[in-house]
């Protein structure tokens, strides 16, 4: 049996494109469809009800739209709202980033010693830590929240400049110190600098959350036989602002150019 | 004549607090009451309707505080809003930071070559540009976004610390290249690094918004005799959200902590 409905992949802004690359790369038969809610990102900042509300108006969308299952590769939204949306939803699969994350993490870790970067809010939140725990909790989990990487990433300034170097030995010199063996880049920005990271941290194995959700989203796509067998694959961008950044800023992620298509929600 | 009811100031967040702080230097018999809209800050990346619109709101609850002029602290409102503010509330002196702060850019040039920094929203309204250029349609006029210094600047690296002096290199080497003698710290935020910015442009005077509005406000004061005599004086805040960073984030602009009552607007 195959199913070429199309994959829904659903992000505040467009930091989720660096999980689309990765679907793209591990399933090229699958189409997708990419929303980014980027005139309300970020969310970290919003209450729970609403960040659920902004998810139940993205997931209505994407359904409307036929998609075959959706991707959440908001970091906040599947910490703070995924069970509420899978009640409200029980009928189509909804993928989170923390969990398939959290299970690579601890399947690498060779002493259940993790480490765990974000932004204020998923630190915050603490969903990392309680997903690692409840899995295995002899696991010892150090948690780094690293408000700068962001924006930096967002100016382009991603490997080889001093600003992302002093950034990184500012946030991680605990890090390095500890003895973690195994850090999880806990937003989907932190990819893209993996390059001074790995200098910085070289006897650290990073966990990349994309390749992590591809990797499920396989899995889940294939015991339930919903896989895809198209020749010709569509990807389709749907922003709910494109303001003048997001064609420079999804090129940085995505590592190519995106047309997008600007919506209400 | 006195006129002892409090000034009302008006920011998008709590960068304003760096005007407020000239304010009460200068004007110590003033009582104050300001208005941050931590809730949706930042403005920059809205419509013009809708920063008019939430700054109606705001101007509203001022008024209705008693206030007996108002300082929008705000480069976005100020740039964006003002004349039409001017023309819903004729009543109300209300003051923006652009045009104080420019007619004290042309005033201190010597060669009116005038560099101008701010954020990408404040930059790319050439808000500061045009004023300058109509006051004096000879200047010369050098912008530069620096959309990094804001969040550094929350993060608390305000001096000696690598991050900084690296961001304002990578920001202002054409500055510092350049003829101009003269530069606007075009984002209330700026003047808290304005000594890595001295140690990185020695020979440039640097123009703080802040000490330009606090000074127009006190000729407008002083001419419409509207100064107040109170011997004690109340500094009151209004915030319509306290997120967990607001203490931190105030103690650092207004070099002590506040406390602050949350309100709807």
């Amino acid at each position: 049996m195959t199913d070429n409905r199309p994959i829904g992949i659903f992000d505040s802004g467009l930091g989720g494109l660096t999980v689309a690359k990765e679907i793209y790369q591990l399933l090229p038969h699958e189409s997708t469809i990419y929303l980014g809610d980027t005139a309300r990102v970020p969310y970290g900042n919003r209450s729970p009800k609403t960040i659920t509300n902004f998810a139940i108006q993205a997931i209505q969308f994407l359904i409307q739209a036929n998609v075959k299952a959706i991707v959440i590769a908001c970091g906040t939204v599947s910490s703070v709202s995924l069970p509420s949306l899978r009640r409200q939803f029980p009928t189509i699969h909804l993928i989170g980033v923390i969990e398939p994350t959290a299970r690579d993490a601890l399947s690498q870790s060779k002493q259940f010693n993790i480490g765990v970067i974000g932004t204020n809010a998923t630190i915050k939140s603490q969903a990392f830590e309680k997903t690692l725990k409840s899995i295995n909790p002899k696991v010892n989990v150090v948690a780094q929240s690293c408000p700068l990487f962001v924006p930096i990433i967002e100016e382009g300034i991603t490997h080889n400049h001093p600003i992302i170097n002093e950034t990184i030995k500012y946030y991680l010199a605990d890090i390095k110190k500890s003895s973690i063996d195994t850090l999880i880049l806990g937003c989907t920005h932190y990819p893209l600098i993996t390059t001074p990271l790995k200098q910085f941290l070289p006897h650290i194995n990073l966990v990349n959350p994309g390749i992590s959700v591809a990797n499920h989203l396989q899995q889940i796509l294939t015991t339930q036989r919903l896989l895809s067998n198209n020749q010709t694959t569509i990807h389709t961008y749907y922003l709910t602002d494109k303001n003048d950044t997001f064609e420079k800023v999804a090129t940085l992620f995505l590592g190519e150019p995106i047309t997008a298509t600007q919506i209400s929600l």
